[in-house]
């Protein structure tokens, strides 16, 4: 049973668009990944998913519209909503989702990050 | 879909030991206590149970440890592990389980609160 301080997992890594897990939840996981710039549209056919401002600014684009995140603010992406996150300056997020969700959904590119990475 | 700002959400509830529900992630819900004094021990037998403080410090006394959280940080309580949540000062906490789970585990007393309350 550990305590997880985001701050000091936050620390411990620099890269963008690479989601670290620091906890689990039953098959859940709890990642923190550091955002800059624009990812993919994409979409996650099966599952919801948790999008959790620690500190920054990031923006959800949808088809229909933009919605802007800022620290301690929060969102649920419905499953099979496409979405792309961005972020003008680094943003520091939270996510929540099933364990083995891929962070592009079905789109497979260079911004594909490897599963299962914890910090 | 709904943008979740922590602190608006928080100003709605003045009461103790009530969570109330802020969004659903598949068939995890995402709620809000505020919390202060001792709770009772008990525990949940089919599901783990995440505390994230949004606010203040907190402790969750275990059988054999007492782990302190404050405003950053967060505890996956395993299924199954006793615990007992209290705070000294009032103490805003984020928490993360499942649909349906009651808030205190196996024991019904005076601090077993509603279910399904939305916010």
């Amino acid at each position: 049973m550990n305590k997880i301080n985001l701050q000091d997992k936050l620390a411990l890594f620099d890269e963008h668009w690479t989601p670290k897990i620091v906890e689990e939840l039953n098959d859940y996981q709890i990642k923190l990944v550091k955002i800059q710039g624009e990812f993919v549209w994409h979409e996650h056919a099966d599952t919801d998913e948790l999008f959790f401002v620690v500190e920054g600014e990031m923006e959800i684009e949808f088809e229909d519209h933009t919605m802007t995140l800022k620290a301690g603010e929060m969102c649920v992406v419905p499953k099979g909503v496409r979405h792309k996150p961005k972020a003008q300056d680094e943003c520091k997020v939270m996510l929540i989702e099933p364990r083995g969700v891929v962070n592009t959904g079905e789109v497979d590119g260079e911004l594909t990050a490897e599963n299962d990475v914890w910090i």
